[in-house]
């Protein structure tokens, strides 16, 4: 049987997402705990390979082997009480043959949270960075506009292999304050690895004015990561959702203000 | 000069507010960092003593012997450089010689969250109760009723000394549904130790069924811990404001969603 699963995570206990050896991951703690379910390990994929820190609401993971006995409704509960508090398993549901939670994916979104004000919060120091000095969010959104586009990102990003394709789409990216708080949004059929972040530490010196709108289309055609801005702390970003033939993901989530 | 500090704070890492030896609490890390700014070990006092696990958003402390030549901003952000960020002052400013953070407050108000759904949810762990049974929270609210005016509560919490008055007034306690999170607030003169957290057990007895809405005029009438309902855990309550002449405490908090 095919499973599903989709899931919301803290990130900060893990290195990451993807499964290594010796160390603590998000993937590395849900097969351990598949294992003890379905009596083998389990062959897992998942949608966004989240880098250590970042946090996820819609992850969405799936697994091709699980044993055909087994009550999709219980293996997330049996899932939830297994799992540290950090994991949380919204759903598992049994899904056609054909489907991957990583090629099936048609596009993943991810939200920065950036909590601009001259003090910080306790609650959303998790999940948002500190930046009490003012910010130009509409340079931002303007500078934000020349990335939007199917583009060689190799400027804002690491590729898999040297060799591998640079070229990404993206669809939406976007700033918006709400009160202190500002949420960059960023949809693409795919990111290469911490183009997100990489992309946020390039809108921030925008808009702290260390940077001109006018050299974004400069920053993308260099293909030379030292063109663009630092990659911003991983604890402000949050995988939000993965796009399927079928809908999307998203744990219904309330602490929208924290990290949505 | 007499200094009001209007704070935040997550209350895991903490025995609670009070200053205690030998143990962290929210008061010993500000007197801490006071002794610094000030050169001398300050005297604080606090609108509430919130319990070990217990957070807040609009705590409220004074302090009557600050140096007179001190910038209240300027205290304001070294505090916020000084402390961990668990605590974050979101105001500082000199008031009049006769206010104080605990006995010029009018009222206190809590807000206890639980999260009530089939699965947990990461981000809202650290501030919420998980409680996948359905909750009754009309019969919740009626019960609640017959809790509020002013009443010997000594069935609710522990007196400071066993000959104390034992008489508090509930202006306010009511339970609302947001769609899976379900919030419990409860505004009164003061509280005993405990009190929102036993009337909260209680509440969330009546909303499971096994307790009856009619038993509380009993429950309060016994004068016996023993007829109330358990302890609510800690970490799902949180002081969020503090009602003065002045006005009301309540740092602008945009992880609403999470503890409000």
């Amino acid at each position: 049987m095919n499973l599903r699963l989709d899931l919301a995570y803290d990130g900060a206990p893990f290195r990451g997402f993807a499964k290594q050896r010796d160390v603590r991951t998000v993937q590395g703690e849900i097969d351990s705990a598949l294992t003890k379910l379905f009596g083998h390990e389990p062959t897992t994929v998942g949608a966004g390979r989240t880098d250590a820190g970042v946090h996820a609401i819609g992850q969405c993971m799936s697994t091709s082997d699980a044993p055909d006995d087994l009550d999709p409704v219980k293996v997330r509960d049996s899932l939830n009480g297994m799992l540290q508090p950090a994991i949380s398993v919204a759903d598992c549901r049994s899904v056609p043959d054909d489907f991957s939670a990583r090629f099936s994916a048609r596009s993943r979104a991810y939200v920065y949270g950036i909590l601009q004000r001259d003090y910080p919060d306790p609650f959303l120091a998790p999940t948002s960075l500190f930046h009490s000095e003012p910010l130009d969010v509409d340079a931002m959104n303007e500078a934000a506009g020349h990335l939007i586009g199917a583009h060689d990102f190799s400027s804002f990003g690491r590729l898999p292999e040297p060799d591998a394709p640079a070229e990404r789409t993206l669809f939406e990216l976007r700033c918006r304050r709400d009160g202190d708080l500002i949420r960059i949004r960023a949809r693409a059929n795919a990111f290469l690895h911490q183009m997100v972040r990489s992309i946020v530490g390039t809108l921030v010196q925008v808009g702290e004015g260390r940077r001109s709108v006018e050299e974004m289309p400069e920053v993308l055609t260099a293909r030379d990561r030292a063109a663009a801005g630092p990659v911003a702390a991983p604890h402000g970003l949050c995988l939000i959702s993965v796009e399927y033939d079928t809908g999307w993901t998203g744990v219904p989530f309330f602490g929208k203000g924290s990290s949505v």
